[in-house]
């Protein structure tokens, strides 16, 4: 019998690498990317197959065909869908494993599956440990499309029956990846908050990576959060060259709006979100404006910007 | 029948403008600062009497004595304190007006007692308007001695029964002025956001000065903050040459640790004072080990300092 | 001349107190509502017009004309709306005055202005106390058709000049009256939680309701919501029998989620939102797991459900 | 040569599963419990050592000595050691194991080193699992002491030379434990906030036992608190017969007091625990007179309580 085929189209940092699991797990890997000689490389480097062109990928493919996109969200993935979906046979299946807002995957897919086309949104959490070990899936979709792309799901999961869900309809893979990722801004928060109390207090001299790489055994607080905070703590803890500001994606937003609308209250989650604004400038105005409130009322000083 | 006789001890913004609102009211004030001449120069400007010495006030003042003390709080209170203490009799009284800890206020309350000289701990609200407006008063100390400065009281506050209170005991007049200032950060902080809400609109170019303006009559949220942010945006609205760091005196703090100590939530007071934490850079390495941390998850770039 | 004249559509308590301070200003005011009695019962009680149908209120009205509509976001808006735009004439007037979300005002609008019919949002603030004291109003709309209404807004208003502006183009009414109602939320939470404080400190018996009134007077967080705070402890400061569950309305959770969608911080207002959710036990789920995982990593006791 | 001697003090949960731990590594452990049948019943079952009083067990021991306190923080603690120290020797070393605040340690400590007694503090993580996973150990004390308690700490902890930190100076060891306690509430918070947004969304029908499991492998959340939110979800994922009543012990609020008083932003771990405090009711107040003031400007019903 012949071995699972898969498309990856995206080689990307998460796409390379997914395809690199799935063809180290003896899976039949074609890949595409918009510049092919990305493709061409990859293939190359690891006896995967490459196309150059959508139709050849799916001309490479068995039918019933899975194709899994791993490109970023919004146009990107939905121009390549739109490029595809004609080429397209009925029972294929596209999986959109890009960080998506899950009531935008629910709208992508009923085009999709009004093509006769299977959708299945997939979250993948792995970053750039993935590759070594695995990514945790979090898959949306019809019970059947679900069960014949398990093989794949099975070799890009840290364990056959560990890491992967099928988690209901459509739509909830991307939801829960994006609880995930709310939880995780949280988590990150609380954990730079406890660091920050301890490097401010200087009289103890503590060494916090030592402090970090201690909790990973045995504390209440041991996490891979943790086991990443040592690593960098261990390169450096003073941080002196790096700057205080703190970046966000998509997904902390969403899940802070998804919270409100469904009225649960979020307060850390949320927090968590608006103090890496605040740490981007976004508070800015706020702050000069009470600034001048100050002044205002109590003849208080204000700084004035260089 | 002479009229009520009161010192009053530091001339700064706050004790120069008291002692001018209680002489413009008709009593008899002598004022004294450690810098003599602050002292010589308001009484010659206002008809006051001044003291050069601390010895002079108290001989200039009739028995018992009331001496307002409008000094920082802390070392400076308490050195005049332990300065005035043998100069003074029995049934005089201190009244100390800084923004002082209330529980600092309770033991300092406990060796003036001692001595037999009654102890008033009052909180002073208004600023640069007081002069004018007349102050809010909130004392703590015994209905003896309280009732003795209630002439004082009702020159100071804005009307003879309004804006100020005999609160309860000693410590209760800067417990309710700490928790007055708590409210105060939480209410600049709410008003802040709203109008920083109102300038990210750039599509409806709002005039956040009209807005202000018209929020003061009618609306839910009229209010003297209200009144002193719509003066400031009369000015500027743009705040381009502001710094975006907003100060903190010690009394939003002292409530949020009350409320800590109490076990009473109160996120919002707290909260508000931790944004201007964070505005003066004292989320900084939190900030940093966050981005220190998304680099080493997901490989995000991470911004260096200049 | 004649007297501006104008319609008002929907007589609940805000409607009615409005159509009555129109009419005691000397404006020429028509009602109507759903169930016709309550407008003849107005009119018979003022000397107002009264009209039992839509139709006979456009024809009561002079053109081109003005209907002020006073109803219930949504639905109830939308369906008069759709009743009232067959029977009006180009360059008549519809001022939307509910409590509506900004962005569907704005595609309302896009309808109504369709019809060659002006569309006007009116932000109104002013609750039960409206009718005495005047309404704060926050408009939005073409510059022609706010000159229009200028004269109901002079009359609605507490002062001719005062609490009334014309913010911009039309949604920035309601835009602003969202952000007003947000900080509302920010500002009595940052009261309650003051209030909270004062009383869980029982040492030192305050009386809350004499704190609240003495804040009235030159403190620096006197306001309106203080006066009412001061009221209504007047009345009660024990509380026994009120449940501690506070209800939330559309605007405060509106104004959390476009400060989202914008990426400004609005921690405080943003909390002050979920704090009445928890009150309401949105928050329980969430108290529940974390009684649980207490329980599961440290043995500590669970209360159980009575 | 010998095997290292300790004496426990202090039976309870983690003092009786620790001396466990010792013994089953080898090392020589008499235990002494103020009710000494519990510390016969432990000798008995396992073959360690039992002492009925104080000077029994400081006579079994050999000097130098190694008692360790596993008792509650505060009088517990103090009296054990106020019996302790008459009977004990120059160079005999007391470790405190309680959860104590660090600045209480330091002060204790001083007392004991004056006279001629090692003092170590000892932040102790594990809880009902320490036993057979081993206990994370956070230390403070002078060089000489902690090195003659190592062989206890290798012992004690996940791994000879894992889960266990020489932080610093007396009192560090419980600082660096209140910290990671501090942290365990706000990632607690986190994880809870992201299940009740899992729950809420019903129509995914979502089974939170799988979510949490397969967030187990490879996902970002990974830790040990996910781990146990599997397990208790794994047992009921309703929770309809648990209370929504979170309790906290002292390290959460010695934490967030600690932030405050070196000025350091900790918003979301002074949330969690304010989040704990709003279940357990202590937010009343604040909502009833929330409820009041809804009443008061807009005529909102007020629940009454039943």
């Amino acid at each position: 019998m012949s071995k699972p085929a898969i498309g990856m189209v995206g080689l990307g940092r998460m796409g390379a690498n997914m395809a690199r699991r799935l063809h180290l797990k003896g899976l039949d890997v074609t890949v595409y990317n918009r510049h092919a000689q990305k493709a061409t490389d990859l293939a190359q480097e690891t006896g995967m197959h490459a196309a150059s062109t959508l139709e050849e990928l799916v001309q490479k493919l068995p039918a019933p065909r899975v194709i899994w996109l791993m490109l970023p969200a919004g146009e990107a993935t939905q121009s390549h869908i739109d490029q595809l979906l004609p080429l397209l046979s009925k029972e294929d299946i596209l999986v959109n494993g890009a960080n998506a807002l899950y009531e935008d995957s629910m709208a992508q897919s009923a085009k999709v599956e009004a093509a006769g086309v299977h959708y299945i949104d997939a979250g993948v959490s792995g970053g750039v440990w993935g590759l070594k070990e695995g990514y945790a899936l979090m898959v949306g979709g019809s019970q059947e499309a679900v069960a014949r792309v398990t093989p794949f799901l099975k070799a890009l999961a840290p364990g056959e029956d560990q890491g992967w869900l099928h988690c209901g309809p459509v739509g909830s893979g991307h939801f829960v990846k994006m609880v995930h990722n709310g939880i995780e801004y949280g988590m990150m928060q609380a954990l730079a908050e406890g660091f920050a109390i301890l490097q401010a207090k200087e009289e103890f001299h503590l060494d916090l990576a030592n402090v970090a790489e201690m909790w990973r055994y045995g504390s209440v607080v041991r996490s891979w959060l943790l086991d990443l905070t040592a690593d960098t703590l261990h390169k450096d803890q003073v941080l002196d060259d790096i700057a205080p500001v703190v970046a966000d994606s998509g997904e902390g937003l969403w899940t802070a709006q998804a919270a409100l609308a469904m009225k649960i209250p979020a307060p850390v989650i949320t927090l968590a979100l608006q103090m890496r604004w605040a740490s981007q400038g976004k508070d800015d105005y706020a702050a000069k404006l009470l600034a001048m409130m100050r002044n205002q009322f109590g003849g208080h000083a204000v700084q004035k910007e260089d």
